[in-house]
């Protein structure tokens, strides 16, 4: 699997004690230890699958006996009223992890089939759909595994894994009196070699220079597909292009045809959707 | 402050922990030490406040030297272009701690937000607004926090702290030959006096039973507002009335109308929208 | 089982971390590893029988191959000399968990036995036996679970689940000009649906009081037989009644005979003797 | 002070998690975040005073601007009605905590002042009053503090540091064809040099042989005075005795006659009583 | 500070509840409360200085009353005899932590003065020192901040933050039939743009090959210096060289001559010395 | 095993989130799932095993799937050029563990193998090999576990479990004014039975006085054989003797020569190698 089982187990863990606690009071009272019961995961509009590793978590963390049989692999394209897994045993255990299940599986569905329709406007251009850093805390491992299973392309991970001169540093570092070329040079030479260094421009004037200053990747901020199309030529090769700021589904095609290399969309996951999933019995 | 420290502290050690993680690449190389910087956090459309507690935290944690000013009490209505808090100190902590910061603030003033225009919309009538379990796991104190700073009651937090008996509860049980009378007399009999006990019921008739049984609260599921009125007179003041069930702000006036007591809205957690907010130096 | 795996699991984690620690210098220099060994958990004295589930998580955390063998269900009554499990496999093991089995086991047993007796004590009044807040601290689920097992029910879990005001809540308010209504309508009025409200009065005329103003349940403090019987009338079926106060097996039975419905009794918990329980090889 | 503080701050930390948990509902309902309160802990018994660093913990823990003011050291012998501390603060913090203080305060106090009444019971003999490892899982480094505090003596504080052959490692050994000598030769040479060997005999011919064998300490279980005068005798100052096994206040001042050089008592830790101390506004 | 305090702080923690635990019975018993003293941490022979923060961390930790004042700023060159800081405060707190403040200071000391000969010994060519991933576990954050001290340049940090194809990946692939230019090329594309890919090759013609299909970086392993020649003109710039493999300080020279922009040394962090610092009071 | 799972586990675990972390993207770009691979642990050179455990917890909590033959016991003294075990599985979960496992063994078996040595050095006098606290932090128990397997004892594990009145202690006590004697007389009578009371002496003198106070062991800091032979006549079997101070593998055999009874060499931990072994493909 593509997410490692100790991030997996961890959330899971942190969400059942969140929900659960001290216990599930109204199936201890109402549901004999000894009742079973079937459910299965049904989509109520059309997704693309992702989270069932993690639903396989919730269960086995809550009885060993409850069975999941996954019926569709992550990152299917799958209709409304599609059964994507069932679930079978102890119906006290199935009851307590319905609700942390559906929280994840419906949010983990809902930023992957959003990102798979940014990756299919821009299908046929060379350009690939990033993710950013607006993430829900606590569960970025979770988010940026939908957005691979949806399609899309990791931007780095976080603070410790790459560096992102954006205008804010730009900003402090002007009012201190280094200009933008300095700031680049002296960040690319005091990093290691396995780091890259991304900057955010605003103009094609600021993207010629910081490709000459040796900028690996440069975030061409709010432009027109005309400015990010003369920002490529200016970038000339020597650095990764990357649009960003505002792009929706209805304008990227335009941003993807202007030559960049990639996009980033914060909305993947800062406005994905929960999807509607049912549990049936 | 309406949310003990020891929960703010916790999420935002988790969310720096997976943010900051082995260190910030970029302020270390790019700023100086010695640098100081002010900011401003602003509204770039209308919102309630919530979050600015957990937003000093963050800053505290990375830097004890960064002060946070608060220009507005949690729940205050401010418009687009509101500043309403400013951060002073060093920089490379305040440049670290941006992205938390803002990522934990926009989901909060999101929620509480969306929770004002439910009650808003439903003002003059008795009904109150209720939140539900559909919140992101690991951050559920933080959402339903926010729901009461935007107006909204609290429903149960969690399983360990309420009974609620759902439709899968209810199939199952009657798989087992329980009748819905059989089952709420039971389970409250079982538990102890402070655990309130709330049915799912699907008709009117339902709701009779359930209240003649005992149940202290009644969730009258996806009723039309004739069917709601009906519910409520049938349950006659014995059990409290709570509508729920695919209510939008369209729809939720006549909901309110009908003489329930309580609406529940899942989209409060599950749908709000991050707001717009920046971080200006 | 009635406890979450999760809880127990941790509790007893967190028990052997405390006494294994670095490991058992007895058994790692006294026992050969392949000794193995037969034991019984045999009762010094009467007991109800609560915890051989936490048993049988320590023995598992230390060493898999311990094999426990349960004779007598949860909540079981039995003589002196009754042998209520056996354990058997690898020596070293079997006596690194002796002492922590075996301190769960006679606290848990202890709580379930006292509780009982209180339980006989009112058999045939509608009176039903509560426990308090007065918990070993990080022992709490256990505890109430052992309340649960020697027929009483449980009180509120803690500050989260449920409002009591207590004489220390109602003197400062007092001192700030609060009325007793005005603080019980107030407070009902903010709390969520699914929350009781709990209030402590000294007298009938505060009990009143306090069913007029909504109050959910009253706690009748330390009062006679009679003043009870008094509290229960003027309550009139409009609040659940419970005794609370200093109440012992002597006098409890007059005091279930006044009416109440519930009897709250802090010794359950903290003042339960640890049963004599040995393990014999 | 005598405890380290991480070890204080996370029991502390876990208590409150435990009965906080996400709000204290009471509080914030009915009291408004600017009230203020002082409250003084005041005995309803005698005790020795004993967690008062422990008490100071936990209201520092909910608000900072709480203040504990101690009266009296640890270890003080007080009359009932006596104040030993006041708190002074924001009420909202200080109603929180008023239960989790009391409850490790009374347990700690109950733990010196019984221990108190072992030590003045053996006061003008050689004999000192030890603890054991019956102690509240999670608790001990309290417990066996409050055992200090009461002018007792530590025994062991695990199994990771002393070494006690037990009747049930003989026994285990015994089938093994050990005899009680080779057992002792065998691990006092195998463990390191900082590590005491303790080996429990049930009678005055063992007690020899342990000595002779290298013992460095004998634990003299369940014999009369004169059986504990002989094996003290037979020990011959080669080993340090100790005595143990059902030793009550009524019986121990003969015990300690007996020329033993320590006595534990169980008791101390598994059967001392919460003593009542009471916080009054 | 370079290192975050999160990472200080957790480190620190681990490390006393390691060797305090339950308490320092040393100090307890032998030191009176209110003693106070003066250390200096003195260096034995000549260090580069790295870890003052992390001692400041401990005895902070321990008691808020101990003072530390650095004499000398992380990174200084100093000569056997100079004192380094000084520690003054309650002598149990100061005795308490001398243990852990100097495994710390003098496995990081150790480290940044290694790194620090390397450094020195290439000096005045263009290669850069790396470290690697032969790290403690547990502490590695630590000592990758000693390698940056000592002025040498961090590799990747872990297994998340960059792509490193070594020997075993590549003997594994090869045996599915995979050529080193389709890995190069399939993992170039898979991965995100801010994750730099590097492979490891074992002579000139590898290293072609690897560049040609996109490497950003080329390990060239156990090469020697003509290879690494013939390897670099074989590179011709399209990637980053890196020589690696049993270099020590008597070949670096010559290796760092042949025109590589990297080399990276295990030893740095697997075979650095704790230095000899004294606490002398 | 000698070394409690606990323990094994939660040092593990840490390890792996370290390296790990929110995953291997090397392996999971380059390696499909479904390639399964064989590896086996060879000795570079000649060394005494020590860490198999250890290495095993590894692969198992990366994939269950991966099966650890083990070729060698525990202890065992073995050439360069030996496997000493294998392990078998899934690729991606063997490459993620490699060097995790490396890490840990290596530093295990330097440890193990250094202390044999030294044990060696002895052989034939009466001598035993002692550890100290000079260990890695966060690695204390592994590493006084390869002590044991090397063949060498364990010195007291931490502050908490034993004496040791060092320089420091004594020199801060002088000047209050206590003498040698005082001191050791008043620890030996505060401490419990089971604790073990060592002083450090620097010359004969003091080691007399020492034991005559009353001192279980004495520490014989930087003396010469001779003096070492004069301080073992002057304690006359009072106490346990102990060498210590910069002894070397060249000037053991003399000290050891000298009558003492340990020798302890804190070079066993601090300066142990890490061996080289292979995990060949």
């Amino acid at each position: 699997m593509d997410l490692p089982s100790h991030i997996i187990n961890e959330i899971v863990a942190r969400a059942l004690a969140e929900d659960v606690g001290t216990g599930d009071v109204t199936s201890m009272a109402a549901v004999p230890a000894d009742v079973r019961a079937d459910a299965a995961f049904v989509l109520r509009e059309p997704a693309v699958i992702c989270g069932l590793p993690v639903v396989h978590a919730v269960f086995t963390a809550l009885d060993p006996a409850l069975e999941l049989h996954v019926l569709l692999p992550e990152g299917a394209h799958a209709e409304a009223g599609t059964t994507i897994a069932t679930v079978s045993g102890p119906a006290r255990g199935l009851l307590s992890g319905e609700r942390v299940a559906l929280n994840l599986l419906q949010r983990m569905c809902g930023i992957a089939t959003l990102t798979a329709r940014y990756v299919e406007a821009v299908s046929g251009t060379k350009a690939r759909i990033l993710d950013t850093r607006k993430t829900t805390p606590g569960l970025r491992a979770l988010e940026k595994y939908a957005v691979r299973v949806g399609g899309g392309t990791n931007h780095r991970f976080a603070l410790y894994d790459g560096v992102m001169l954006k205008d804010n540093h730009l900003a402090i570092l002007a009012a201190q009196g280094f200009s933008l070329a300095d700031v680049v040079r002296r960040v690319r030479a005091s990093v290691g070699p396995m780091v890259r260094v991304e900057v955010e421009v605003e103009n094609v004037g600021q993207a010629a220079v910081a490709a000459a200053a040796g900028a690996d990747m440069i975030l061409l901020d709010n432009m027109s597909p005309d400015e990010l199309r003369a920002a490529v030529a200016a970038i000339a090769g020597r650095a990764i292009a990357e649009a960003s700021g505002g792009i929706t589904l209805a304008s990227i095609r335009a941003v993807a045809e202007s030559g960049v290399d990639f996009i980033s969309v914060g909305a993947l996951t800062h406005s994905a959707r929960a999807l509607d999933i049912g549990l049936d019995m």
